[in-house]
């Protein structure tokens, strides 16, 4: 077909060069299940409960005056967010569940082996939760994973409580980090697969997506000062889900929270909306992916000027999204110092004076639609 | 309610200062039904035949080498949109149903006492139609009139020829003029009643909605150098008809003729998108306004500052969509001069170093989105 | 084309022999903008708040101990339904909203000269509503007309309230009568216009249905033993609005109040579900019907044999559907006598050994669906 | 919560007595990865293409004069359904993918040991798949492993090829067997895990789902004479997609292909309608399960005489679908032949003068809904 407009599933791309590899333990992984909560410290704690609660809508599965324990419709487990009071907005974990308790040992043996920092607690970091290892990743970033944890009833079935825009899942992590490549090479070694990712044709990585259950991704990377939290996003079962969310939005008068969206991304093909709570994490809405979960699925790699990568109906991607992010702490609660991206930023390659985008490939009598039209 | 999100109805609001006003007919005014149709001359048929058919999926009631004629899914009138190839792009018509044919008798009437240019045929002005009346209105228009209509088979129940983003209804025209209090004047003589406007706190009136059938518009007067056709809107029975054709564009490479949306308006709630068709033409995608056939219909009165007023969910309207418009012609077929907006223009007061908007009234925090990321 | 699918638009159907014709009037009729509220008795008046506010979510405008006051949520009136607490489960008034204050001089003329009950009153007969006539017409159903209402808050914008089976209009009420072609005659004399119909071979007429906005109907029609009230119907905005309301009626346990669908019907093309209130009344929640308002719109004429008039997947009609329906009451307050249905039921002849249909005309070798799978 | 309307997570369900289980085997079972396809005989191959390709929009991979390969928009691997032209209308296969090359001796190993007949290909038994292993199960179906597959483009960005119906996944078999505990003994020893079942107060055992891929099952099985094939499921977006495919029917006149729904299953909360395609095999469309890959997913256990179970919105199963379901064949392509199901029918205990159902669990007062309105 000579017009395919369609991203043309691509053999696995070669990482890039990259000199300072993270090493490959000789340890076995944690077998991860699943992206399974956020743990984020909150600046007014009233504030973030009037937002993830009120307006979104998640359930709240335990409270008190300094934390609340959220959950989606659809989940079981105990929470998969914890909002925290502190003095400075920041995430203070990335939670995966792994499938055994067993999976603990080997996550200690992991980090151990990469000389990183690791505290395990047999009564969990956070309520609901049982043994639970941390650490502070080679990228900098605070994971977590366990396995025990406390079941709460599976809502799915609690039309009654749901509203016009009820969140069901939570769906994926995204993180800031400076070498995609790096970090790529140390997830893949965590058990992680690569289902997509943006490259420009001199091999430069902006961004790849990475997951464990069967969905494009548990966590993505994408390419800036790191370690920074991108955003966090939770499923709705339909897209009308997702435009409600903005209508109510508009009827409160805080549209001004919708970063970016909704539309439709050509990455995933799911169709997405961004806001940004009170302390300005962000915080996806997201819906309708496809099954990843094959070992040959074939990962799908986008041109970095292709308008259509990070939405498909071209629509422009405002700067902040590319430039804001919310800081992680290490294990004692201090925020991780911030390393600079040194290869290209996406945002400098495809917009403005400095970069360039196409509609279509080749087509060279049209640019692409912001510069057509602002 | 002291939090009040949603717009407030306001008293029917006083015309603006108009010194040179249409004068009112004494005649009795055609007793228009809707709007009917519209007859656009495109330069490539061919192309504007992919635009309109095969990407938007309008049925063919009939063609030929230098017309096509087009109908949605629920009509059953001969056509609503007439392709009619021709030197410059432009509209030849906006055409309105009236109620008997006797009406044709009061537009000739109507317009003849306004020392409009009048024509009548009796064999009608395109195919499928008969005894029609065309005039060069007071503000530059080519409207029509027309009663005797050939039927044709209302496909809204032939499920098996709709396409997931399937247009169901012409739903209103658009138009430019420069002073929309005389336009509003002129059209309420007419017949039309206005639903919803924008103003400012001086009083000027940037867009007025009218409707004869009992939505919120047949018709629409924006703000700006007219006479020009702003856009053309077909309707979809969802939203998700919407978003589809948005992805359509994005699967055939053809993202660029997204101009703006797909998104909620707050001026007349619905769920619009806005696409260009080859020659510019502008085609509004729209769904879900609400009943507005009481006489006492509440007229919904915006404040052109408020930032949710052309988009509910405060993204910015590009500023092609408030400088491009189509021109029209005069009855032999050549384009009417274009007359100039001496008020200020919409886009002027509102984006950029000499407009302010807000998220909400009377909140100087917070500016609105637009200013906050881009 | 030989195998088109769709309903046939005929000429105005012949009206069937009527030997007890209701007279016209000489009187002008007057102007009916709309149905616009049915005010009805109940005999538990939490029990019917629970399912009107609790589970359907219509909108309090005002209530007392003894009546509860609702609206749609893009409604401007006081309300579109009364919930009034009595003795017997029955229909007080089937109100429609006329033109001007001058049509309830008419209404008072027309009716008078019917020789009908008829009583004016200055300060009217709910609350928000001020000079209003009642009649008994001439089919023995409780009529109201009026113009004076007070407006309230249109609710379109307020997102924050919508649940997501949000009803945002009254659309239309359905009547039971035994002789459909006396009433449809009665009902044209008013100003009402018949969109569709069903009938058989012999020129029977079952139901049909009569507008007077451009919607597919005001009210219909339908023939059985009357007077009774078949249903009340509201709208959504979408589809997945109504199945919401069946997933939440399943949460709550509640699911014996579906009695029908939901579906798609052939009649009207519209998606529905029927639901039944605590004391039985008929709620009809209706979606996508098509415009009607040209006085020359087609008049679709159903077979009564096919299997696709009511229900076009198919399914079939529970028996209730047909035999039930809720009394309605004279001006004294007291119950109507029921006449019977003299012509054949349309379950009769359509259902059961008595009673044939065909998905598809003069194909003999396949039945209709409920014959082959019950 | 002391009406709580949603099942309830039953710690794992104890077999039932099964006097003559399937031996587990020694032999480590292959690791599944997912169903994959299913290859089904039809005895008129043009009317199934109508079917399949035509009216559910299945995508061709290949085809020739005796067998056509078909797929879904969001699949990579060659095909999801074979349609193979024969005498008996029956299934050839069900068809599982493994993760690795080395499964198949697995499989080899696993049923060998269980004195199955096991048959080996390495050029595969279908276009598109290489080396594969198709056994004669304990249970008498024919069940394909294979790893090897060519991938064809992943069409699910190509939105100008979907239909407003577009099936985007294979989601799941369903097998009609007699002894459902003996069966999922079987199966949970070849590595599935059951996730939802229907059971009644003596521990009898209606169904069971069973999954491999993180959804309610990749298949169940439904208590009943067998080995049969009880349906095959594609899963749309949303639900509207599932709606537009019972409209298209209407529209083509074919409403009597429609079996069962469209409605709310109770078990596995998806969104369903069952259509029969020209020879009766059974094909649901599906949308909207949850996530069910934690291994310790809660199993849901339901009540047989809940009347919500298998229609959340308590419409009623039409017999047929209890009833019928299509034969399979032994790995000559003779049809199998059927062993009685001894225990009770969930028909019989739950519908008419035999069984009971309700919607209320312990309410004596009101009976199903069936038995109210038939």
């Amino acid at each position: 077909m000579d017009h395919n407009p369609s991203p043309i599933p691509e053999p696995h791309a070669k990482r890039n060069p990259n000199s300072n590899p993270v090493p490959t333990p000789t340890a076995t992984p944690p077998d991860i299940l699943r992206c399974a909560y956020m743990d984020i410290v909150v600046t007014d704690l009233a504030a973030s409960r009037e937002f993830y609660v009120d307006i979104l809508g998640l359930v709240v599965t335990e409270e008190n005056e300094n934390e609340i324990y959220l959950r989606s419709f659809e989940e079981f487990i105990h929470h998969n967010l914890v909002l925290r009071k502190g003095p400075v907005a920041a995430v203070a974990a990335f939670s995966y569940r792994v499938r055994s308790p067993e999976d603990l040992d080997r996550a200690v043996e992991f980090y151990t082996e990469l000389g990183c920092r690791v505290e395990r607690r047999a009564e969990g970091f956070t309520k609901g939760i049982g043994d639970s290892v941390r650490v502070e990743d080679p990228l900098g970033f605070p994971y977590e994973f366990f396995h025990d944890v406390e079941h709460v009833e599976r809502l799915a079935w609690r039309y009654d409580l749901y509203g016009p825009g009820a969140l069901v899942r939570l769906d994926h992590f995204n993180q800031v980090t400076p070498d995609v490549p790096r970090a790529r090479g140390y997830m893949e070694d965590l058990g992680f697969r690569v289902t997509e990712d943006i490259q420009d044709e001199d091999g430069v990585t902006y961004a790849a997506w990475m997951r464990r259950k069967s969905t494009v991704h548990d966590t993505a990377m994408t390419g800036g000062n790191g370690p920074r939290m991108h955003h966090v996003a939770f499923a709705t079962h339909e897209k009308h889900n997702i435009l409600y969310i903005c209508d109510k939005l508009g009827a409160l008068r805080k549209s001004d929270l919708i970063e970016r969206g909704p539309g439709r991304h050509g990455v995933s093909n799911a169709f997405y909306l961004y806001l940004l709570d009170p302390d300005g994490h962000r915080v996806e809405i997201y819906t309708q992916d496809y099954y990843t979960g094959d070992p040959d699925n074939p990962v799908v790699t986008w041109d970095v000027h292709d308008n259509q990568r990070r939405d498909w109906w071209g629509n422009p991607v405002v700067p902040s999204w590319y430039t804001e992010a919310s800081p992680v702490l290490d294990l004692d609660g201090n925020v991780q110092p911030i390393v600079v991206r040194e290869e290209p930023s996406e945002m400098a390659v495809t917009v403005g004076a400095d970069g360039f985008s196409y509609t279509r490939e080749g087509d060279v009598e049209k640019g692409f639609k912001l510069g057509d039209t602002l």
